[in-house]
């Protein structure tokens, strides 16, 4: 269910401390010729969804504005500073709290927000210790991408416009990919890519950072199917300890 | 067009210094029992998307949480600081003056948004006072909505929720309305309403500042028509003043 | 009684908890050739004066900066930013506060000061509910100043240097006036003033917003004398607030 | 001559790059039984009057709120933080160097100012270092003092409210002083005054660090004329500088 | 060669544009009974001196405080927040900049340090594109760890007090290490320590969140080798790109 | 006792609340031909060392960079801006305070620091009244300087590198003294040097203020032990609040 489509008078029914209210967060980026510069708010709002169909969750309006550091020269990319984000996602939590949601969860369908989305949780946790907060990136996405990529051996911890998001938007948000368009561009990565400031026009032209034509809905449902598994139980772990919590309270 | 719904390699073909790049600003908050809490997110999305019709303009994304003082209080609400939207405001202007945008459109559906709004345009204007950045909210509402309401008069300032507000989402929003739950209940503003901090609990309980059931379409086309011709004419103005800057460089 | 003419010895036995102590809040800032650029501080300053001997009230020394952004390129005009200001505001009201204060009154000379002092009023709100704090500048001043005006219908809400405001420093600072400078210069102003940063350079160069020749003390006094009754009923209405609070604590 | 009270068609004749423009900057705080919690606003604006009065300066409005770490818990007291002040200092700055003013002169009455104005002035300096900025409390006041005081010796750096300050009211002010209510109240300082945070209370009762009744005009005469020589040197200095880098571009 | 042993005679003719400048950063935090809280500060400024050895490099002074979220309630664990370490790191390294260094070389003994130098690091490369900056945390050592691990699997990411971080302190420091001491303590770490902020007193007492009692020098020796030289090449790298930088110039 | 050379199993034995916590905080500096960049980190290491030898003190790692305005300019200074520093002493003293200290000494080698000692102490002691916090430089050491000096008179605060400093460095650290580079280059100092920014380039080029070559060890023991005995006071004053404030409890 959506948290903003809902009436003032209806909302406050649905909220428990159990609740898990989510929020997705994504970005403008670019994202090479065969994807929207949205992609990312595509995917983070459309499995957030997905959370919340199977937990009875709340979906708050996607943030659709990120942290985009490496990509922020190329055409279309628009970028939020950490600092911005971080009070952005802490004072979302703060009104949430005020209202009694105990377990809030973010999920960001961009692995550059993810700095910004842990130290937020962190800074609500310091005020809050009773609120959950979870921040979610496909969960060990990384290694599932092992078990179904078909092209060269891609970066140990990106994942852009290639085989793997690729196919995450063919099985969450088809409609917004233009297979006939997609490229294989996979980069050289230079050793210091990890270790030094870098934006990725060093190494990349088309952002592609690898083979989009090989992408399937197939691996995209193998991927988002097995993360969102772990996702459930995250949140199940939250909330039991809402209820233990509750309990000894 | 949608200015995300484009790649990174469409985007930049649609960039000139005259072209409107607009960014609808809402809220989450809490409208009464028969307006849904993301009002003003559909109101100020819908209202880009107009403009941006007539105007060769791209509309960016919306931004869904706004500066939310009054109704803070109220289930459902989530607010902003004013601190954290003139950020997101710059960050986003500064994105964009990049990419070669010159007259940047901030479009809100919300009356609290307009501090940070403007304080954002001001911090871009003086670090780049050739962007053009616009803050609008229906131009001239007040005085309009005087020729169309027959309700009591209200608040001098204050629309929400009510008779005019609700003709605003019957025009261009109308499924998110469910007017069989509309009701009047204009407040009696107390006089220090408008001198001190004033949490609208105080002379509300529906957060319905009116007569909702008096709305109507055609009161909303009215309005909406009519500010909109004036926002038409202000990207003019800024546009010809873009114009002019070329030339005289 | 100026609140700062006091002894430390005497000042406590002055303070009470509905003792209205009043900030006057200026600016330095062009106001044409007939008035000098403490203009707003006079006035405020003067106008706080006035509400004191009627309440009881204690005025604090006027703060003589304030947000200048429009003026801020004519000779003699200096700014403070609205973050500093809201501090300022916000740590004077916390020092008035640990001393017992509960009704502290914000009185502006000058109407960009006045989004400071709203956000510097919800601060102090928001850390502390039982302190009343009231923002004022000229209550309906727009709507009072058209029942005076003989000069050309004016802009709806700036008021500067004008028939109205050189009619206030007539009534409350005469000695201060050069009527024989005063010159008529009511600017056309462009339609975008409102809806984008625009310094005044843009439509005067006298900084002088109407008919200055037609000032007169009677309409200072009307407007003074009317503004002010409204001051003193929002004391008031404060004042009970308060005394309600502490019956019930 | 007073900065503010020029008009905006005045000032800029008398802005030379050499004109010295003062900034007095005070404190509302707790002064003993015999003086006002005014008393540093109304030293640094004479103090400042004397300075332009012989060397063609402009005075600004006095800056009536400092830091008051020492007795903010004082009845009267009102402390603004570093912070703010410096931002104060600098933003005045800042828009005085826009209008061509090259020496800035800040004149305190109060010692807790001192950190601030030094910070602020390091600020401006950083950004304009072709603006020479002065920040000057009663130059060598604590060796001068040595020859005047009558009263046991006193803390090598605080002068409050004591023989040494009565006397330059007395000279300066002496209407705002009221030597009847004069008491003698040194206090026994802890070893550690220096060392912690330590607010007066402490060891005082009265804010009266020294015995006021020994104070007289003739004292305050030897202290505030001295003190002026260097003020006048300094700027004549600072001038010089201006003169050479003049020449120099 | 210690930057800081040097005098300021001397330090100007060892800095060339190639020269790198490191600064060891680590944390004062619990590391079991075995090791001292100081352990970060040794293995990082040892690691320092090691590539300033093999590359005429220039070592500063450890920076001993680091962010310790994690392991902040443990006896004896101080915590600095990213953003202080983000703005020393900044400002250290504009102090660098200023003296001509153009190869600024962070190594963090603390894997919680490694968001601040990340930021630190790209806010320096914003401002100084043709600074180059190295954050570096043993490159690699997740995967070399798993060559020389004997204890049960560890989690994926952390290594502290463990046989992994032990085995680096006997190589480097082994007269800080009380093996004796040495403990076996393998966590079972919860599914969601990832995902949500968690305190370690969550699934550790010891603070050992492995084997440390399998510790030995040769492991150490491995582990430290193989990382340096990946250090050296990346310095070599950025090293070539400020040469070829200098000859486009 | 080194703090962080126990371990964290060690470290809570040794907390009591009057134990004394000692920072060291020193600065990267220019100090002539004769001593290293880390002058001032040597002198208060060891000074920290002396206190915590006499008073069961546990001495922290050296902060060993320092707010360095004047001598920024020097070839190896490095300098923090006051507003880090004062964060990072507030942060490490929230640490400490988490933990159980109440006694948190700050020994500064470098002048420039008091500033920021001095604010962090204040915050400190506004959030936790508790805890005694003590900001030192080697009390009393410019009177104390008068007693041996053999030069010609100094500037009345400032001492480095000269005969005094160098004097410092010969009895606690003269290995790090290279006595035959040891110069005289006493300075004119500017009468403006205490009133304006001024960076000491305007009168030294060897940062020498003074006569380095009367530097003897005894001087040095003089003075650090006459000043170590204030210090040790001092704890004594503080130790003796804490006990009363803990019997009262």
């Amino acid at each position: 269910m959506k948290f903003a489509a809902c009436s003032s008078y209806e909302i406050a029914a649905q909220i428990t401390k159990t609740t898990p209210v989510i929020l997705p967060v994504g970005a403008v980026e670019a994202h090479g010729p065969h994807l929207p510069l949205e992609t990312d708010n595509l995917l983070a709002e459309r499995y957030a969804d997905r959370i919340a169909d199977k937990k009875n969750g709340l979906v708050l309006p996607v943030l659709p504005y990120g942290q985009v550091f490496s990509l922020q020269d190329f055409p279309g990319s628009l970028s939020l500073s950490n600092e911005t984000m971080i009070q952005m996602i802490f004072e979302i939590g703060e009104g949430l709290y005020k209202q009694g949601v105990r377990l809030f969860v973010l999920i960001s369908g961009h692995l550059g927000n993810m700095t910004a989305l842990k130290e937020g949780a962190r800074k609500l946790f310091l005020k809050h210790p009773d609120m959950r907060v979870l921040h979610i990136f496909y969960p060990n996405i990384q290694k599932l991408a092992a078990d179904v990529r078909e092209g060269k051996a891609n970066h140990h911890t990106y994942i852009h416009a290639c085989e793997i998001e690729t196919s995450l938007m063919l099985y969450l948000a088809s409609e917004h990919v233009e297979m006939e368009k997609a490229i294989d561009d996979p980069p050289i990565l230079p050793l210091d890519a990890d270790y030094t400031p870098m934006p990725w026009q060093n190494f990349t032209e088309s952002a592609v950072l690898g083979e989009a034509t090989l992408a399937t809905a197939e691996k995209g449902e193998y991927l988002i199917e097995t993360t969102l598994k772990t996702c459930l139980e995250l949140i199940e772990i939250e909330q039991d300890k809402i209820r233990k919590a509750e309990e000894m309270a």
